[in-house]
């Protein structure tokens, strides 16, 4: 009888999944791959729960097939490399994002630029080149080609590092490629979550003028005091809106419900760029007008390329940018997606695996 | 008593306007100013009818103050130069476009965007620096500031080479700032209209490879052997479309009817640009998800500054680009907007004003 691909995988692994739509997670036993040449293997320290975590385990997005060990921000310290690896040995700490595969030989591949492959593999729930699903970072240990796989900067704290992996290149990437990475700039951040408060330590690093937009006043404090943000402006206010008329390079629009934009391309100055990387349900409104009236530009932008995170990690710690998290241990992970859907995280829950996650 | 501003205007002048939302455009005599130090009057030859003058006549947009004289794709023949006039003198074939005047001191000015400032003067049924409104080219004659008047080239057709002071700069400009004006480059032209036909003369210029997108198989034998169109897709055909997925570089999208653009993103390469330059009257659905997955771009563009429209004149007289016109009295002016209505002019009424426009 033939094995399935699955039943072939020889490592016993453990962690927690969601089951059904519920998306309640659970602690589940499965199975990884063996080593190959070009492959790292490590056990996860910190692993960051992303908003998309939670999309997924109640596939809100209908593409998920159960069961799924999320986790795509994921931190931990190699144990076994492969015989052809070369950028890694044993004890050196890694991390793993978004991505655990792709085609290497498209355009985008050739470019550095997996993470708009068409055959990319994500970090879990992705069909595998084998045949089978890939599970993520809340479980005890991960394997990865080398390719995907991250060199932790030495003054990069494991905890409020692992949130970078997506969070961090999701924001970091759209400030260099549009331009909005130079000192003097004008930088928007829309929505103060997980990916906007590293949006304002990244454009800040950078040496931006930032301005925070949100929908109350709640934040200002936090935004201005706490992220340092130059100005705060509240979205749903006019005359606030008026007075930033045409002032903004770009903007990084980290909200993902249904919103106006119009407002937003009102900020931009001539040639400015709405850049998107919330994704709402619903299409979004766009009058014409106010693009052309300004050669203004509305785009978006997922994560970023292999070569790219290691350059966003390597900032990051230079400049000493770091998520604002709270670690929790994994048996709190149902809580802590409840809250997350609630927006009650300052900003980021991470998953402190090594010290809660408990072999069956 | 003081005079009003338009009464101290000295210079008599006649023309064809609207008085109302009618739209129908008669005889009328106006006056124009004198021709001040950098001024330049011209006797206007030929007149284009570019369909934003349909859409002013009528008080489409909101903004049409009666009456109208319409007309900014004018050539003419330079008749009086004032004393600090540089670039021309009596006798010079000129060309006057959209604008007649901006503000001179913002960024946009100083970036030879005049197209984009805020303060701009439309060559017809703006307000002037002097409180009068502007008067367009249906008419005997025109005076402009040397600076918003483009010199003609010696080997471009005037009648055929008038509506190329709008079709063709609105065209020209985002061909060339986003980088669709190299050999090889694939782009796409929704559209075969006034702009559209022009667009892919421009974009085969520059040696592009160019597919043509229309609602109807109708005008594939226009676009390929008429226009020399590389490709000619329908776009409401799933499996047409389907086929040219994720190969365009760009796309000028001249539509002015609301229609969906998620078809049009999906035939972008990664980080292609959807570039919209017509002016639906209804917002557009615009779905983050397209854009984010491959970084794709929507923008706009209005007409172009002063310096590249010159370019733009000087390109297509050495490249040969004209566009398809019919040469009309200026007394079929009304007939003519009705058949524009109708799409039945292949692709744009030049009124042959010098021939035809009697003085009252």
């Amino acid at each position: 009888m033939v094995k399935s691909p699955e039943a072939e995988h020889p490592i016993n692994a453990y962690g927690y999944a969601a089951r059904d739509t519920s998306g309640t997670l659970s602690p589940l036993t499965f199975s990884r791959r063996a080593t190959g040449d070009k492959d790292v293997r490590f056990k996860v320290l910190y692993c960051g729960i992303c908003h998309s975590d939670l999309h997924f385990v109640k596939n809100e997005w209908g593409m998920t097939v159960y069961p799924v060990v999320p986790g795509h921000e994921i931190v931990g310290t190699v144990t076994e490399v492969g015989s052809k690896v070369e950028k890694f040995k044993v004890g050196d700490k890694v991390g793993v994002g978004c991505l655990v595969g792709s085609c290497s030989s498209c355009e985008s591949c050739a470019n550095d630029l997996e993470n708009y492959c068409r055959k990319q593999i994500l970090t879990y729930g992705s069909p595998c080149f084998d045949g089978t699903r890939t599970y993520g970072g809340y479980s005890d240990h991960m394997v990865a080609d080398e390719h995907f796989v991250l060199r932790w900067p030495e003054n990069l704290p494991l905890d409020t590092g692992a949130p970078l992996l997506c969070a961090g290149i999701t924001t970091y990437s759209p400030l260099r490629y549009f331009g909005l990475d130079k000192p003097g700039v004008k930088v928007g951040v829309v929505g103060l979550g997980g990916l906007g408060h590293v949006a304002v330590k990244m454009a800040k690093a950078f040496g931006a003028e930032v301005t925070v937009f949100s929908t109350t006043p709640n934040k200002k404090q936090e935004a201005l005091e706490g992220l340092k943000a130059d100005h705060f402006i509240v979205s749903q206010d006019p005359e606030q809106m008026q007075s930033a008329a045409s002032t903004l390079d770009g903007i990084i629009d980290t909200v993902s419900a249904t919103h106006p934009i119009a407002p937003l391309l009102s900020v931009l100055k001539p040639h400015g760029k709405l850049v998107l990387v919330g994704i709402p349900e619903k299409p979004l409104e766009l009058a014409a007008f106010s693009l052309i009236m300004g050669r203004k530009i509305v785009t978006g932008s997922a994560i970023g390329g292999l070569k790219e995170t290691q350059e966003m990690l390597d900032f990051a710690a230079k400049h000493g940018v770091t998520a604002d998290i709270e670690v929790i241990p994994i048996d709190y992970v149902n809580t802590a997606m409840d809250r997350i859907l609630k927006s009650d995280v300052r900003y980021r829950f991470v998953i402190d695996v090594a010290n809660s996650l408990k072999a069956p």
